[in-house]
């Protein structure tokens, strides 16, 4: 299956996808804005911790209507750009075709589901460092894997192939029962580091692990994820929370992704990692409170 | 009482209620620093809302031996100053001497205790708008009152007396026979406001109003800081939080008054507003999760 692919964003998860598929010698074609002309022209450079390559020719289009109808969405824009939606995912369908969003938090399959119909909607979390340093080339700090399932349904015989399609481009991937719980599961790091990073000045990870009250913080923040979690019938075990603390001074003066956008000027997703955790853990009675007021400085902080 | 008066710290406070009292005649000596040159030149200049008036004559000092000992000492140091204290306040005493602390939250009394004795100590907070516009320079757009009682004993006839030596200078002023509650009082209106206004980047009442979020972090920040006064002896009706909310949005774009250290690069009083609140609080066995969030980012925010 997937023999014609369409990556929807050309930022550094895109581009890094959509290079290594590319080479596995799929049919990619590549949706872009700023990066088109040189995407046309000098096609994408992928730089590995210990290797590097290019993919020299590229399929790159201005408009989904030039791209038509493909056997695989992928779709790495900001869930911030999720408005576009309805413009840019019609013509890129047949019947057949399957959507696979591999946007950050809560909320991204149900605003696919929206425009293209639940049946069609993969979702997946990229744990992956990388950073789109150029028009068309990304740095690779850390390719990671991606963990990947079906919307509101365990994973089926289409999410295994799609997975090992990805697998066949050098791309590790799991496959999940429970795409939401794997969601849930990552906003234990994100929503207090992402979110802790910007409210706290524009901080790195070595920064909030080194003050003892930001590092109590964040483990409370973590509890209110778990407890949201949990209600929600998603139990994390608490051996996890503390894990997901525990990786992160090793890590050093990390900037989290949201810390990077922030900084570049660039629009958050405000909504998806904090918004939607918040609003789930209200309806299901679980109070939040330290979610809350993150939730309330960060849409502040990012007005624009 | 009281015939000669220290006042120690010439910021707003300290040359509004100086001059006040030179005004009415009091013997008024100031220990100053960065305005001592435009002090003993100049003098003082205050300006109100429908009126002004000059203090031309100040006798300003550059250290407490010069001043030496007086019947009445008035803080209005900023608390971050306080470790001066010891070097400060002694020089300024005689048995009788009163020590009477203008500063904000809480800790200030059990400071001015530590090095002065208990049995000295007043406090009082300051209702009031004013800014130093310039060496020995005050705008004053508010003057507000004065809420004054003793240190961790009810008012007695000492108190009374205090407080109508600044009534006979113009200074409307309350005595309660409940210090500490009234400061909670004010902590209702000061932990949100105050501190919203800085981690939400800097920002006047009126956009913490007119946010919605923002605005229910601040009646939630209200409910948590009336929870551990409650848990200590100090209830606050809920109708004085609710009063407390109502008369900000009036106020229009009004800085608080830690926004203006902050702003202007000064230290913030962090441990007097929040820090020691959620110290009592937790003592206490309330759990304030949004205070201790707010203040482990303020203490980054504001971090030299």
């Amino acid at each position: 299956m997937s023999q014609s692919i369409a990556m929807v964003g050309a930022g550094a998860l895109g581009l890094y996808y959509g290079a290594r598929l590319a080479r596995a010698g799929r049919n990619v074609r590549f949706l872009a804005r700023s990066d088109l002309a040189t995407l046309r022209t000098q096609g994408i450079r992928i730089q590995e911790p210990s290797s590097a390559f290019q993919v020299p020719t590229v399929r790159a289009f201005a408009s989904p209507e030039e791209i038509g109808p493909v056997d695989l969405v992928i779709v790495t824009l900001k869930a911030t750009a999720n408005r576009e939606l309805p413009r840019l995912l019609p013509p890129l369908l047949h019947p057949g075709t399957v959507v696979l969003t591999l946007q950050n938090g809560l909320g991204s399959e149900e605003q696919m589901a929206e425009v293209v119909g639940a049946g069609r909607v993969l979702g997946g979390l990229c744990f992956i460092a990388s950073m789109r340093t150029a028009p068309g080339e990304v740095t690779c700090l850390h390719p990671g894997s991606i963990t990947m399932g079906e919307f509101d349904r365990p994973a089926g015989e289409r999410t295994h192939a799609v997975a090992a399609l990805l697998r066949a481009a050098g791309i590790v991937c799991n496959v999940t029962d429970s795409l939401v719980a794997a969601r849930w599961r990552k906003l234990v790091w994100n929503v207090p580091f992402n979110g802790l990073s910007i409210a706290a000045g524009g901080i790195t990870t070595e920064k909030i692990c080194a003050s003892p009250e930001l590092a109590g913080e964040v483990r409370a923040l973590m509890r209110e994820v778990a407890a949201a979690a949990q209600a929600l019938g998603h139990p994390i075990p608490e051996s996890f929370q503390r894990e997901q603390f525990d990786v992160t001074p090793p890590m050093g003066a990390y900037a989290p992704s949201s810390l990077v956008d922030y900084r570049a000027g660039r629009e958050v997703e405000v909504e998806p990692i904090w918004g939607e955790p918040l609003r789930r853990a209200s309806k299901a009675g679980v109070d939040t409170p330290r979610l809350a007021l993150l939730y309330a400085l960060l849409r502040q902080l990012t007005a624009r």
